[in-house]
């Protein structure tokens, strides 16, 4: 991977700090929360983040840090 | 990878920025949406995404971002 | 990956242009197509292409990138 | 990956040192113990840590060095 | 990956060009067929190839290239 | 990785060696032994090894050498 | 990966040659046989390899290459 936040992340991901957005990882879980921040290799720290449970709530996590490779999609809300 | 987008995929994907594509992802989900932009390492953000539920169905996620590594096929729709 | 495709690779698939190829990809799916062109990761784009459903038959997919890193056997038919 | 902590994940873990932290693992499987320290691989040693059985309880493990590549979320609790 | 095929992969593939070799891939397939051609990343080119069916059959695929990364053992016969 | 081990998991596998650390892999599978030595790559050997069964019981192995892409968490006993 | 064996690798593996050992590959299968050759990439190379089948007996093979990416454990018995 480059140094930089490649073009296509980058973008997105800075209108969304702030904002709630939607993570999918690997293996099919769903996690979500108040974009805080994010680096190079898209690892991604959310604030007030939830994780679905498979009845479709949601568990209080609170921080997380997501690290980049597990990631498949960012989606915000 | 190289810094450029490869050539084969930097051919199908340039031609298909604005249009209607289908990605099927590792695990076997499958996104579509209309292409917005992508970059070298194939992230692709899609807008007016939906993703493929178990019975054929397909529910709104808006705009997301695709990590490239988790894309197994890109198709023009 | 070296800067240039495998001898052992460019090889079949130089022969293979135009003609039809079936591709197996991990996770145990086929996708057969025209082999229109592949780079040095050996991301291969098919034109008319179809993926092999559970039960024998094939559905139309029509144009598709497939990411090399995903291919696990290319057969020329 | 860069010879330097990334700066998001690094905040969040300076902030946590002897704090109890939540480790999700690829797989599914959780550990939580007190963050002793990391590196720049994201790898983590917890004291006093547990992971995570089935029904809901807890199995001490005492001192563990976590491999940061089998690292999906880290969680401050 | 070194730039040069390992030795200790390059004898035994050396002496097996034109023979039958028998390659076990990751997933648990298996695919055997006469070794024509190999590269440095453990490409692999065979004529004559067939794929093990569930049943202990196997199913003729004529020439195929196989990915070296998939590869967990190769077994001349 | 770096040319040298992570700090942080190298001063717990300094402190251990001689001593009996469990070890859980990729997989889910757990082996314990006496710590012989171990390396950058985090690659470990093992004395008088045991893993452990299905059923909670546990099978002598002897000396073995683990790969360390393959472990998930190192735990001193 | 470095030029050279890792020192904890190579120290276990050159005592080991002319001997049997047992390999664990990822997916839980196993392999043992008679250790010809090693590299750095630690593909091993067994003579009078026998493969483990589900009920406890062994399955001859003959010579093997196995690429090391899939070992998980090497152990001399």
């Amino acid at each position: 991977m480059s140094n930089q936040v490649p073009d296509t992340a980058h973008k997105i991901l800075a209108e969304s700090v702030g904002q709630i957005v939607l993570i999918k990882l690997r293996g099919g879980k769903s996690i979500r929360g108040k974009l805080k921040s994010y680096d190079l290799h898209l690892n991604i720290v959310l604030d007030n983040a939830e994780e679905e449970l498979g009845d479709g709530s949601w568990r209080k996590l609170g921080t997380v840090l997501i690290r980049g490779e597990n990631i498949v999609v960012i989606s915000p809300m």
